[in-house]
């Protein structure tokens, strides 16, 4: 196979020469070793070896959705969100963010930082980063759905089962509007507690993600 | 009571007015209503009411031990795990740490970050963040100690009780020594999983800690 220049310079940068052992995946699962044949200014030719199973995936697809945030807020989520193992991070719009939409170039920017992070994280999946749609439109059935909920006595470890895909809803730094909460709790979303302190909108589906994490998937 | 020249100037940003009510606390657990009686150029006086049972600390203190990081990582763990809860970041010099080591202007803007954030996240208690010492003098008896080790099928919520104190520990970029990892694990420390991708030396902390918030304390 040949590669792509960002790969190209990737090579380039840790100085790989013909005959060095690589690991290359194409970002839906599939992950193999790979010896580099060449590498010069036209570009590099690996020859592929045997495909590996990553299998660094969850047993059912875990989708974020995060409402927009301020700032490099989102970056900072989709890059740890994506080590921490999501499936998909679902942008979304609510009542009380500050955020009302963002542009391409910005969504364009998370879904590199997204690929960025599955490499480093040694994951074969990129996650997708979907555009925001509005929070009342976001579908809930299907699936189990959180959300971190601070007066709720249900713990995630003790919810959380892997025959259904796993949806984590997280708000604004406003939070959400009583309306958006009882669509949530109609849609059947779960508010599970994430401690007796208030969390930074930033913080909050990292701690949701990291308790996944630590049950060992 | 009067107020620090910090929290006054917090007041005036606030544009609060005289009868106007607010939250205090000592940083040590005390927590009460007040009523803002003056505020002027030379300072502003409270009249204290009832104290408050904050309530929002771990049954037993939590203690994140962290390897010195680059850049704002170490500001970026700190804040997010005193929204979570620690009772204390002690900071680590370890084998392959980046960062030798850091100055007192930056111990004592990691204080400043631990105050904000107790603030914020409406804890009445500040964590302690505490100057480096080398992780193979870090005391490790007497409480439940823990490690993420990406090999182990241990589960953080699995292990924890809150019969004993809480200590985290976290490396660095490039990972601890085998010589590390070996006096940990004679101390008693456990390593749990966080999942079997790779995640970042500023994630790791914060995935523990989202671990145990999920668990409600």
């Amino acid at each position: 196979m040949t590669l792509p220049p960002d790969e190209l310079r990737h090579l380039r940068v840790l100085r790989l020469r013909p005959g060095d052992r690589l690991r290359v995946f194409d970002g839906r699962g599939q992950e193999a070793e790979a010896v580099l044949e060449r590498l010069d200014e036209g570009g590099a030719l690996l020859r592929l070896g045997e495909a590996v199973q990553g299998n660094r995936e969850t047993p059912q697809p875990v989708t974020l959705a995060v409402a927009l945030l301020k700032g490099d807020k989102l970056s900072d989520v989709v890059r740890a969100a994506t080590e921490l193992g999501v499936a998909r991070v679902q942008l979304l719009q609510t009542r009380f963010s500050d955020v009302p939409d963002i542009g391409e170039q910005k969504l364009i920017r998370l879904r590199r930082i997204a690929a960025e992070a599955s490499k480093q994280s040694r994951r074969a999946v990129v996650p997708e980063v979907l555009a925001p749609v509005p929070l009342l439109q976001l579908p809930l059935g299907g699936q189990q759905a959180f959300v971190a909920h601070p007066g709720s006595a249900e713990r995630l470890s003790e919810r959380l089962d892997w025959s259904l895909p796993v949806l984590l809803v997280s708000g604004p730094e406003g939070g959400f509007s009583d309306a958006e909460v009882a669509a949530l709790t109609a849609g059947g979303c779960v508010g599970v507690t994430l401690g007796p302190r208030i969390l930074r909108a930033e913080t909050a589906p990292l701690a949701l993600l990291g308790a996944i994490a630590a049950l060992g998937v």
